[in-house]
């Protein structure tokens, strides 16, 4: 017997028809002859509804009600769920986060997780019982406090108490087939990947692919736990999220690239003029951080001698860019740089792939692809299996179908097109 | 200092405005110099809405995960009411059931508090914090399930956490000024009562009149809570509810007819041709309470000495009805009675006052008043201080309003009747 962890979205529960559809996959797990714990978000639009509400209630919530209000959208779902299982005649428990022993921090709106307790979980499932779990949510160590988890905090529920229960795997539906080369909206032959690296899927996830967020891939790699993504719409295997073969050992075919992400959320903000100190750049990024602004890409530019300035742009992620602003015009007498520029017609544009590490080339093959499709690269940054470039905006899609059909991951069939992509 | 329990009701906090003005109204309270406690329903219709949802997904939810769902009602409403009293500069903090430790039984939707351990509530006061704390919920002494209380959930709660909390007065807000001396909808001269005495209104909320529920009541006097029934569209005082006089010295001026009360709530169901025999009325309620059915007046006639037959009739809720017929029905072979009537066209009409004790005449003028109005007794049932009779249910206003003239219980002043009733 498997112990089965499977996440549900909330688009896969908008409706009481849709949790009835979810429900009996579910009966269909557990009749299969495995333990069931499923992972639930809040129904379609319920947590922008609730924002609203307590928009309308108040400018500034103050973060503890909030995730006291945000809670109530799982404690909803979940309790649906489990009716809609025990109509099939199973009997289904519905756990929240606090009860599911999810432990955390402090801070509210954006909790990280600190242990994982599921004594209830086990509990239920040594009764025969399915248990059903809400997402995104915890309970404070310290205050005991409800916590929510932030972004992509379903998923890292999933895969936390996959984890804590030593699961044999943690299934992520969603309404794709799974992890896509690139997004099938812009590039039409892009292949769906039955198997990729944790540490691939992290830069995909990192680069834009929306699927999986980077927090809960960084968990499921800690403990060795198989992610399999795969849609609430069919019964076919998706993608699975396993250890490269050179550490684990599994068999993977390993092409040179495994996909290209695209991300159109950033922009660019470029400080010209900086005296090229020891320090200015440090000053600027305590800033920065001081604000709890995001900074993904850096680049300076080598100091021209004859004016001993430089400047340095970075890229952040849009709903940032005024922040940051403000906070850099507030020490540009201290700092004595010139101007600020920003920036948001940029796309980010990534190939990802872990066979790159032994394949010097490729560097050099994605720069001219982009080239030859006549689109001009702004920006590069690197890492061992990743290189992204920003471009234009209106560049993006050219410069994602060159880097796919010059390195080859075109499908051989064409039936992956109907799907929607890594990039939603 | 004095220590506050306030309770709003749903319709108090139906909307983003209304949740404003009830926190205007609770800081007020909070700058007057008192500790603050409130107790919040679910906004307007959530409940009705959650069921529906509920009713989509399963036809017989089980009630574990009902109560999980509707729970999720109260924590939206409380968690933006904290949210509205911190935008006016005052620190408030919401507290489900379970974190303000109302220990309840396991029965799901109609638990009872068996304990409250207001810890957390005490600490938030001590901190200068108003608590927030959802009513109609609790949690399982022995599963640690989330568990409902039931109809007049609301109200239990205030005054339970009131009593564990020592507090000076519960305060229970509605829509009208207080409890009248009738339903002005249908007697426009009944007048506010400004002071009532715990069993006065034990009796009332028996009887029909709905502002308090009889539970809520009952804890009160227990515990000695007085009981403040107001309205949160004013600041006027409203209905106190308190010791009579002669248990506890209360200067209290005691007409002998505090009210009269009305229900069209109830059917009347007559077992007909019940063979006279020891122990058959005995077989007849124990099925009925088996059904769970709640049973108010019951009459059994005389037997007819020539047929050694004879009917039994009894009061009930009309929702539960069919239950009880059909649950009769299975031992009407066993019993050998003839058949049922089931009669839903009926009211009760109740006259309340501790006075009536020490005055004989009260029947004799009440059955008077009916008489000369032409209103047709079918039953009658009494106790120490209250007599009530079942009537036609068109006849339910003639009856009210004879009774309410016959006790000379009419307003001096007209501005009462703008307001709606204790029959609501």
């Amino acid at each position: 017997m498997a112990l089965v962890v499977q996440k549900y979205g909330g688009s896969s529960v908008a409706d009481a028809s849709r949790i009835k559809r979810v429900a009996q996959r579910i009966v269909a797990t557990k009749k299969a002859g495995n333990d069931v714990v499923v992972i639930v978000s809040a129904m379609g639009d319920t947590t922008d509804e609730l924002l609203d509400l307590a928009q309308q209630v108040s400018p500034l919530p103050p973060g503890r009600e909030l995730d006291m209000l945000l809670t109530s959208g799982e404690r909803i779902s979940m309790a649906l769920l489990a009716m809609a299982i025990a109509n099939l005649g199973h009997e289904a428990r519905s756990f929240t986060g606090s009860q599911a022993g999810v432990i955390t921090d402090s801070s509210h709106g954006r909790a990280r997780i600190i242990d994982v307790t599921p004594g209830r979980i086990r509990e239920a499932l040594d009764g025969g019982q399915i248990a059903i779990v809400a997402g995104f949510q915890g309970v404070s160590q310290d205050t005991k406090d409800i916590t929510t988890l932030g972004r992509g905090g379903s998923d890292t529920t999933a895969v936390a108490l996959a984890a804590a229960l030593s699961a044999d795997v943690c299934e992520i539906y969603t309404d794709v087939d799974g992890i896509f080369t690139a997004d099938p909206r812009i590039v039409p032959t892009a292949r769906q990947i039955p198997k990729i690296s944790y540490e691939e899927m992290m830069e995909m996830a990192a680069c834009g692919a929306k699927i999986l967020h980077l927090r809960c891939v960084e968990y499921a790699r800690r403990f060795g736990l198989p992610i399999h993504v795969r849609s609430s719409f069919s019964t076919k295997e998706g993608t699975w999220v396993v250890f490269a073969p050179d550490s684990e050992g599994i068999e993977m075919e390993q092409p040179i690239i495994s996909g290209v992400a695209h991300d159109r959320s950033e922009a660019k903000i470029t400080v010209v003029g900086v005296p090229d100190k020891v320090g200015e750049a440090a000053t600027i990024f305590k800033t920065l951080a001081d604000a709890e602004v995001n900074i993904d890409m850096i680049v300076q530019n080598v100091s021209a001698a004859t004016t001993g300035r430089t400047d340095i742009s970075f890229t952040l992620p849009t709903t940032d860019g005024s922040t940051a602003l403000t906070s850099l015009k507030r020490i540009q007498e201290r700092i004595g740089f010139e101007s600020l520029l920003f920036d948001d017609q940029i796309g980010k544009v990534s190939l990802i792939g872990a066979g790159m590490r032994s394949h010097p080339g490729v560097t050099a093959t994605f720069f001219a692809a982009l080239a030859d499709a006549g689109v001009n690269i702004e920006m590069i940054s690197t890492s061992e299996i990743r290189i992204s470039v920003i471009v234009g905006q209106d560049e993006v899609d050219t410069a994602v179908n060159a880097a796919h059909r010059a390195f080859d991951l075109d499908a051989d069939q064409v039936e992956a097109v109907i799907y929607g992509g890594t990039g939603r």
